[in-house]
């Protein structure tokens, strides 16, 4: 099995999770026999880097679909909603990073290292969860299960590459022209994000969160089949180009000490404890930029709570929380034999 | 008593906080027959602005206190220690932004919005809290009255002129480099702040705690005067000017619906609510900056507890997190007629 090669289509592959996603499959070595790149009309042309190969860009029609084994998307919701569906019935497995399926019952929304084996009985399209979600639930997955997690408190410091490469360019471009005094636009993200914080990401409810807020807590229970777990999020945008960080309370039903707890991250998959905070060693963005991990660093009991925890996490959005995730949802089906799962065209 | 007019002088007066305490002493009509700056003897001579005056920098040495009424102090712990029972031997009213005297029993520690009461009394010195403090008190204080706090967790995004002209100064020099490709130094702030956060602030001890986190946890207990209020602090630095940013999840023993918070923190003194978020209205730090109020907003109920509460606290910490407090905490004073307590010359 491990000796077959797939044909991958990058779907939405000149945008900043996409041309990641192109990277980690390289980095990955992941057994591909042909990688194709598709975008919209607007991008059929342009070259994207696929290792030391460039790629030419074909339009994302349903027919280009024909034959590919496994499509990686990343091209927003409405997009997929389209094509997904059209590519799983000429037998794609579509790993989707956008919210569009992420909800739905009978697709598996999949972190490796929490609930691979929700994969099993996929029907052609998988979720790939959302940056924050990703990078949380793998730095509580070994909580919970030696802990029961009872309740999670989590606070963001979200990167503008979040927001894809226009976030990124409105944040290089408010800076230099606040260096230089002169007018700068705001369009991407809510507000000025340079040398500013924003408590703001996604669309406000009546309630008074955000889309994006309700991702971490939906998506959360979803992931680690906890349905009920009360979950309070505080989602805010920072400038900072790549990384998000996360600081996270955690409530168990069993007491773990904090040396107890980072026994357990360090032996958890997907984790890379940075812990001696005397020493100045503790995640920060800037050192997790382009790596696949999940870092997690000041482990200490909460002061408030007899038996609590509070963590920090931090990892690459692009890579952990998008392209590297999506990546290894894609491993674990060739390593388990379910490419080519129970989907509608195995049955025609 | 409010005719009289009182000799003021502020020790430190070349720093970023010092200078702000001469902008709020100006902005404010505080009623001062005379103003000195004071700062170490490397700054002597050189000349701060109070309003549209120039004030020439002298020696703080302690013949310097002779006739002053009161001292805005802000000059680090190992000065104000040295400095400041001698200004109190003199008879000044000492209100001092350092850390030396703000856990001492017999020194208050106050702001006013919170336990101006706690003025009375005072033996010359008075202790002005933290910044991240301050501005989570005063907007605590309203809830806790109505609802009996029972937990508090606070997550900071605080800005580097926290860490005075330095901190700030280092984060436009990164910046800068930083586009133009060149090495930078990392002095002030514990790791490169720009386009970064920096899960520390001061000191960690044994616990895994900063010492800037447990000025957090202790000055509130001993402001709000609950000695054992349960709080979980993390405290981080982040690549923002001026204005440090709290998300703060609130514990209460009765319940408070987020309309029944917001009216109370609206008819609270020293605070302006921003909090109509599906208007991008809400606060931040670039919108808080050289203003004396504190800000809050995203007031909704925390979804993981029921009857807790989430919000968002924004202050400029230079002014209301230091200058603006001291001053008002001299206001205080002069309004209650104890700019010359039970000071020990007094009895003299």
């Amino acid at each position: 099995m491990n000796s077959r090669r797939y044909k991958v289509a990058v779907l939405g592959a000149t945008g900043a999770v996409g041309r990641e996603m192109l990277t980690v499959l390289d980095e990955h070595r992941f057994p591909a026999e042909d990688v194709i790149a598709l975008a919209s009309a607007r991008s059929v042309g342009e070259e994207v880097e696929f290792g030391k190969r460039k790629l030419k860009v074909r339009a994302a029609v349903p027919e280009a679909f024909d034959g590919i084994d496994i499509v990686l998307a990343s091209a927003g919701s409405a997009v997929s909603k389209e094509l997904l569906p059209e590519a799983a019935r000429r037998g794609c497995l579509c790993i989707d990073n956008s919210s569009a399926f992420r909800m739905v019952p009978e697709v598996p929304l999949i972190v490796p290292e929490v609930n691979g084996d929700a994969l099993e009985g996929h029907n052609g399209i998988v979720a790939n969860p959302n940056c924050s979600t990703i990078q949380m639930v793998v730095a509580l997955k070994p909580l919970h299960d030696a802990g029961g997690l009872t309740r999670v408190i989590v606070t963001t410091y979200q990167s503008v590459s979040g927001a894809g490469k226009k976030g990124i360019d409105e944040l290089s471009a408010q800076t230099i022209a606040l260096f230089n005094q002169k007018p700068f636009e705001v369009k991407v993200h809510a507000a000025r994000i340079a040398f500013n914080v924003i408590p703001q990401i996604g669309t406000f409810g009546a309630d008074g969160y955000t889309d994006e807020e309700w991702k971490l807590v939906n998506e959360t229970r979803k992931i680690m089949g906890l349905p009920d777990l009360p979950v309070c999020p505080t989602v805010v945008r920072v400038p900072v180009f790549a990384g998000h960080s996360e600081s996270v309370i955690v409530e168990l039903e069993r007491p773990l000490t904090p040396d107890a707890a980072r026994a357990l991250l360090q032996a958890a998959p997907g984790i890379v404890v940075v812990d001696d905070p005397s020493q100045k060693r503790y995640p920060m963005p800037i050192d997790c930029a382009e790596k696949d991990a999940v870092f997690v660093g000041r482990i200490r009991r909460d002061v408030s709570r007899p038996g609590g925890l509070a963590i920090w996490v931090v990892a690459d959005n692009l890579r952990k929380g998008a392209a590297t995730n999506a990546v290894q949802i894609a491993e674990l089906a060739v390593a388990r034999g379910l490419v080519h799962g129970a989907r509608p065209v195995a049955q025609a």
